[in-house]
């Protein structure tokens, strides 16, 4: 099996609305995407599993799996951070491609509300946490450096936040399904200053699974061109770029080269924007614009929806919502859409390539993080344009 | 690569003590086990690298990693309850076969004393915890229904815990090294009955790690020639056998045939006894015994470190301590000690091929556990008889 000849694809795809889904398990969650996902391959075999979850408890992923009926195959649970669900997704591919297994089911599963009543606690453990340098801090710390050196302004992070939650009032499976205006999003309470609270993910419940296995011909399957996975202590005092910026840079070079593809091939792209700052960021650093210039293209319009590059048409983590562990699947399972034309309302017009970044930073994020950059082909240009 | 050919390898080994190690941060754990395995391995290049933790919180391995040196190269944390050690080195066995890395860094890490004051407590969302179907509940179930029908006695469940608090005494990374006896096993106070506490795996912090890769021709590589995983759903109310029976058999059969080789070719085994009842279970479903005569093989002696087939010569869960993830990673750096010649006072003559079972069930175990069984090879054998 090789990627560059199109031999892996994702085979099917499904995933649960995401929000406030405390009245249900996990497991019931697990169980409807599963289910959608096999529906949707067209087969219920399955040779292996790979599950993401961040707060799963212990053998949640084996629980969860055994209720929608997959047992007696080996199971591997993952966890890496907010990258979990697109690490599952590259353990998968990475198996198809080896030949360890024909076809296999990847599942992003969280399940917050069982586990936080507000914002994500860190545990006494973690030492970035003691000091008070959680997530929100992480993003907001590169929010400042940026407004200080005039790489973006209040008015361009508010940008991603109102064209996010714009794009999610067209998806069905979105938490956050109203707009919001330039001047809501910057007069929402402050969660770390310069970051308001609309410029942030909720903490959401939800499930997407996809199957990965052998392109099959006479199928829709969107073909995996490129699957990359870096990770660990890639930000340091000693970068020049804010957080983020030199892990989501190596690793989309390297699913670049392996597809032979560029960002001005992109027709779309699903990135990690747990905040608005890390839209901008990724944007830059997937090469979308120039380093700076990520907040100008955000409020230019040409990521929106119908613009020159269209980012998170699903509505991203802000819109969509930022269930960790599903996180990476649920981008995953809407790029697969958009390239088979299926998204209704919010479908792109001949979209055939497609990227996905995931970034999994964690409580830990200073010298402990994880990125997965996948590219994505449209099985119409891969049967014959 | 082809396990089949013995070209895959333990290149390198190391681990902590196993103990209380409350005054220590799991990362400086980490560090100590990483470490000893590439110095051991003669060589610190690593091309990625798999974390099995069950309680390490979001982006532990990475941290963890960071601090042993090791950075931008893919980190994949694993959670299969307690087989989340050999799961992570069963997918870096199988990632080495692929060809997918040719170095890679396999990390067991627990620090249970940072999570638990006494034993683990089972989270609100566990439904068998709820139920009162906690670990201990499940293995009790087991012996008392051994006892019930004449399969086992009080004094053979308790020769399993006398033997490998022994074996203990002779291990230097040990937590349990004082003998005890049959008498002192039954008087300890009861935890699940007929479950007393000497009985039961101690709650232990700890970290092990091996290095795995192409045997290399002029070392002294041990060489995995099986590793197999099974996981979810392999017990329920249709079952005729106890808890665990079922998964550690198909897993165990699974391995068997890969190396093409059975229980009376293994020299050693070092295998899953977090309670007594566990071990003899688990070596009747390893084939040591037929089913029902495990209880009489442990009091027999022939288990015992000079016996027939050496079961737990490192002490075992029990006697050598079960950190977590730290178990399965360590069950392996005993049986690659013993296959190389290296283990001192308690070193077996000769042995030339061992076997490790890593049984997870986690307080999910009803219907999500795992299971690995992987067969070790000496280099000596290996090289030439």
């Amino acid at each position: 099996m090789d990627l560059s000849r199109g031999d892996v694809s994702v085979q099917g795809s499904g995933m649960t609305p995401c929000g406030n889904h405390s009245t249900r398990s996990p497991s019931s969650l697990a169980v409807e995407a599963v289910t959608a996902a096999l529906v949707d391959s067209g087969d219920h075999r399955i040779d292996a599993a790979f599950v993401g979850t961040v707060f799963g408890e212990m053998g949640s992923a084996q629980r969860s799996l055994s209720a929608a009926g997959i047992h007696s195959v080996p199971i591997v649970r993952i966890e890496n951070a907010c990258a979990s669900g697109s690490t599952a997704y590259h353990e998968a591919v990475s198996a198809v491609v080896a030949g360890r297994y024909e076809r296999v089911l990847v599942l992003g599963l969280e399940h917050m509300t069982s586990m936080f009543t507000g914002a994500i606690t860190p545990e006494p453990r973690d030492v970035e946490g003691r000091t008070g340098l959680t997530l929100p801090s992480l993003y907001a710390m590169s929010a400042a450096r940026y407004l200080d050196i005039g790489w973006v302004t209040q008015e361009e992070l508010a940008a991603v936040a109102v064209k996010n939650r714009y794009n999610a009032t067209l998806n069905p499976v979105a938490y956050q399904r109203s707009a919001v205006s330039v001047e809501q999003v910057l007069q929402s309470r402050p969660v770390s200053d310069p970051l308001t609270l609309l410029q942030c993910a909720p903490i959401s419940d939800g499930a997407a699974a996809v199957v990965i296995g052998p392109t099959r011909p006479s199928h829709p399957d969107v073909v995996v061109r490129a699957a990359a996975l870096r990770s660990g202590a890639y930000w340091g005092v000693r970068s020049e770029h804010v957080w983020g910026y030199d892990i989501v840079k190596a690793t989309s070079d390297h699913a670049y080269a392996q597809a032979g593809l560029g960002p001005q091939d992109l027709d779309l792209v699903e990135l990690h924007d747990a905040f608005t700052i890390g839209e901008i960021v990724s944007s830059e650093a997937l090469g979308l614009a120039v380093e700076g210039a990520g907040g100008a293209l955000a409020a230019s319009g040409q990521t929106a929806l119908y613009g020159r590059i269209p980012v998170n048409p699903s509505g991203g983590l802000i819109g969509r919502g930022h269930p960790l562990g599903c996180t990476g699947v649920a981008q995953i399972v809407e790029v697969v859409g958009q390239l088979r034309g299926i998204m209704g309302q919010r479908q792109l017009e001949g979209a055939r390539i497609g990227l996905v970044e995931t970034m999994g930073g964690g409580v830990s994020g200073l010298d402990g993080n994880a990125c997965v950059v996948t590219i994505l082909e449209s099985p119409v240009r891969g049967g014959g344009a």
